[in-house]
This record gives C-alpha cells, structure tokens and sequence, in this order.
C-alpha cells in the first residue's frame, strides 16, 4: 500500500510503498480514503514527544471504508476505566502504533464509528482529535448551556473551531480571540458575535464592556491565561486544553477563589466523548471547516503550510484509492 | 452593652458601652455568650480592607440565646441568587455592619441557626465562617467521597483544621502540611495519616511516594500551589480559598490539561452551605477544635495572639453576662 512513512526525526514525508498491515484479532482494516493533519503530526515530526519509535506511518485522523460502510476512526486508544483522566496506557493512532496517512490502518474494532451521512470523507477525517478535545472541553468538562456567553481563544486552529461550531449548535453566545482580523471575520461568518484582535493591547478592556464570560476555552495559557481569569464571569468556567504559550507567570490565586472561577484542565477525549460528539455532529449536521486539502503524496508541503499556522480549519490529505 | 469598638486602623481594641442595637424588622438581636475570632479581623485592623467604615464592633463568628434557644448566626449575609458565587452585595457581619465582639448583635433573622446539641457556647462560636469556608471547599466545591486521599496545607488554621475535620468524618484519608512538627503531630492524634513539613525542601519528593492526592484543599497558593499540581492525582481536584503566599510563579497549564485537574476556587459559603454544614456538623457530633479562650476585655490580646500564628484552632471571646 501507499504509505507516508517517517524514517526520523525531520527525515523526509515521502509517499513509499509499504506491506499492508497483517490481521490481528479484535482489530479491522480501514481502507482509508481521507486523513488530516494535528499539530500533533507537526511536533512529532520536530522530535517534540517523548517514546519516539522509528520508522513508523504518522497520521491520527482517518476516514474510509470497512466493506461498503463509510467509517471514522477514534485515534484515542485504551483511555481506561476512569472517565475524569486517560490512563497511563491511553495512546493515540500515529505513533507508536502506525497510523492514517496510508491507504490502510490496522485499528481495535472498538475504535470504529459509522461516518456520518452529511459528511464527505474529507470533511470526516477532519472530525477525529481536534473534535473530540473540543467536544470534552466544550460539553463534558465545560457543561456549556444556552445560557452562556462563551469566549473561544485563537480562533482558526482546530480545536478552537470545532469548540466554536459546539458551542454555537449548543446555542451560545460565542465570541472569539486571535492575532489575525481575517480569522476574526471569518468566525463572525461562521455565527460568532465578534472577536477581540489580542495583539491590541487593549483587548481586555473591550473584552470586559462585552463580557463577563462564562465559559472560556483556552489551548494557549501563557500571560492570556492571566487576563482571561479577569474577564472570566464570577463562578464561570475556564476550560484549558493546551498551552501553546506556556506558563502563566502572574497566575493569581485570589482573583480564583474570589470570583470562585472553575479553571478545568482537559485533553483529547474518552470514548463515551467520541461516541456522544458523534451524535451531537449528526444532529446538528455540523460540517467541519476544512481549509485546505493536498493530496497524500504532498503530505510534505502540508506539514509546511500547517508550521506557517495560516489556516484556518482543518488540513486534510487526500488518499488515492 | 458591653463592646469592642474600633475607631480606625489599627486603633486599640478597648471593651467599652454603647447602646444596644436599636429594633429593626426581619431582623433579631442576639445575646452573645461567645464569639470567635478569623484572619479576617486581623486584617480589617491593619487597614489591609477596602470599604473600611469607623467607628464599628467587629467579629463574624457567635453565638448565644435568643429568649431561651441557643443559636448560631451565619454571618454571610446578601449570598445572592446564583449558588456557585457570592453576590456584588455579598457582606460579612462585622464590617461594615456592627459584628459579634458585643453582649448583642443585629442581624437578620434568616441568619440563625440553632446551635448544635453537643457543642458549648464556645465550641459553636468557633463554627461560622472558617466552618462554611471548609465546608465549601471540601464537600460543595471539592465534593469529597469516602474513597479520596485528600490534603490539606496549612493544618492549624481555622479554615485547614474544619477541613480536616470535615474530610475525617466523610470517611477519606487525610494528610496535612504544616511549618511546624508540632502541629502536624496535633493533626495525627485528631486522625491524620500524617503530614509533610513543607520547610523541609524535599517533602514533595515524600509526599509523592505517599500520594497522589485526589483532593487538595489550600489556602496558601504560592510556589506550593504549583507544587501541589505535580503530586495531586490526574483526574484530581484542588480547591483554593485563599492565598496567604500570593502568587504562583511557576504555574503549569501544561501539567493542569494533560492531568486533567480540576483548579477550583471557593470562598465562604452561601445559605445552603451554611445549613448543610450544620446537619454535618450535628450528625457527625463533630466537636470544633479550640485552640484558646480569652475573655471580650482581653480581645487585644487575642488579636496579637491571633497575628503570632501559633495557635492550632480557634480563638474564642468569652462574653459577659
């Protein structure tokens, strides 16, 4: 089969032709017809994870066939009995086991979703990691409501635009940060009720005339982690999901328990996230936003065009049958 | 009636007559046998408060008869409608209204409560607001189950040591910090597992051995905080209600997502808290920890006492009849 496979760290992203992945027991083939990228696939690359194994397929979302049914993949493997936390076994599709940019994955059974109806394979494998970190953050770790005036940062990465899309089916008022006033408008487009430009440094004093905000979902931390605490609304909740920006150096304990704010850390998602996300995307008929699609054979320049961080939505491969 | 009266910042803390509070619908005057000290007086006397009004009778902790029943007074008043935060109009009796250190005090009837069976004038007075602060913070916020290992920083305070209180009757398993061997021996003969000495630089190294802990109640913040991140349980809850050490210089979004934390502020109680906090008290016969008892004229004394840090439990004023 056709195959993407990563040799070592910053080695090259060429299209090789590799064995199909042998039968196991408990495990089904996904003749895949569309992956897409994470930054996870981008820091991998750099050699930013630990337990590296080379060589290995790289790739966490996929969609494609078992049979004639149309199939999305759960990269999220052996989360555990606990449904607060992953265990120490939880592992994701794409390192190390193989993963999706190839035509064929081996994968757990248990792994397996029908693809929803609405949806192309393109628009499906955009689903996988990004919407299952924003589904636990939004819904399971943040109990959004209706009721709530939401604030998503850095709008057009793929967490924080399947948590817009959440939040916006759920019926929340969203607004949005970001570096770039595209991204903004684009949001605005998409149904969200304005953004704040956070290289002005300004915006938290417009952000405090509009909010408070009662929920926040948050994957940079940073000094923005600080500012978000002082617009969050009084008992609100800020759900944290990555740290793009590091630490927090003025994090402030007192504006946390005086305004009895909830900051909730969160990653990836349980199974029970994925199977209910699934549903919530099918009932809604959520589409998600794919911005850009290469073909699989020019996985390299996708993995360029993600570092550049332009997009805005999803980067998806394209798999040739 | 008798009173403590304080004229400004750090004025002296002389017991002198004043009239009795005058009549006022919805509200009753109780007639105090024992009052109790917090942190909170301390600081209103340094000035360290905003809305500082003079001359006032401070104190937020009491209890006497009103005619013949025993009561205790809850002395947050103007909660407000929303149980996961306190109102704009949220106040504590004794600043800027007239508090506890006085043969009488105002307050509005919704405020009392009848005073546990098992417990003595000074006991109850040693319950309100250190009471429903823990209580908050360990059974509404933290909601402990019999199954947790929790920690508490700080054992001694007021706030720490109802938390460890309230913590060993659910049934869990507690540990303590403290600067002081001492104090962390007091905790152990009250039921503890054991403590860490937190001047002790490698007691987090000990403590991890020992852990994790999948409830964390602190009142410090500071560099402790961030270490008490690295040795709470993935999936854990760590409640704040205070900041004594400030700051977090180090704080962690990365270990707070991929541990999947629960960072929860809390502070005082509202009216639900303070009457489920009462049937705990009264089910469990739980007997509050009395580090001394002064008498109202010797109530600078107490503060000094109090500012020493020394003490391992409540302050207490004995009043006059």
């Amino acid at each position: 089969m056709k195959s993407i496979v990563l040799a070592e760290i910053n080695g090259p992203l060429r299209s090789i032709e590799v064995e199909d992945p042998a039968p196991l027991d408990g495990h089904v083939l996904v003749n895949l017809r569309s992956a897409a990228l994470n930054h996870r696939d981008v820091w991998i690359h750099q050699g930013q994870y630990a337990r590296l194994q080379f060589p290995f397929i790289p790739g966490s979302d996929g969609a494609g066939f078992i049979g004639n049914d149309p199939v999305v993949i759960n990269p999220g493997m052996n989360w555990g009995a606990n449904p607060n936390v992953q265990s120490d076994a939880f592992d994701i599709l794409g390192m190390p086991s193989n993963g999706t940019f190839a035509q064929k994955v081996l994968v757990p059974e248990s792994q397996i979703h029908p693809m929803p109806d609405h949806l192309s394979f393109e628009e499906a494998a955009a689903i996988p990691l990004a919407g299952v970190t924003a589904f636990r953050a939004v819904v399971t770790q943040g109990k959004i409501s209706s009721a709530d005036r939401v604030l998503i940062s850095g709008i057009g990465g793929g967490v924080a635009l399947w948590a817009m899309q959440f939040a916006l089916a759920a019926g929340a008022e969203v607004w949005v940060t970001s570096g770039n006033q595209t991204k903004i408008d684009r949001a605005v487009d998409l149904g969200v009720k304005g953004g704040f430009l956070y290289t002005d440094p300004e915006w938290t004093k417009t952000a405090r005339q509009i909010g408070p905000f009662d929920l926040v979902i948050d994957g940079a931390g940073g000094e923005g982690l600080a500012q978000i605490m002082k617009i969050a609304s009084p008992g609100g909740r800020i759900v944290c999901y990555g740290a793009t920006s590091g630490g927090v150096p003025t994090f402030s304990p007192h504006i946390l328990f005086w305004k009895q704010l909830r900051l909730l850390g969160s990653t990836m998602g349980s199974p029970d996230d994925f199977s209910s996300m699934m549903k919530f995307i099918c009932l809604h008929k959520i589409v998600p936003v794919v911005d850009r699609i290469f073909a699989l054979g020019a996985c390299a320049e996708a993995y360029t065009y993600m570092e550049e961080g332009k997009q805005f939505g999803k980067i998806v491969l394209q798999i040739p049958v």
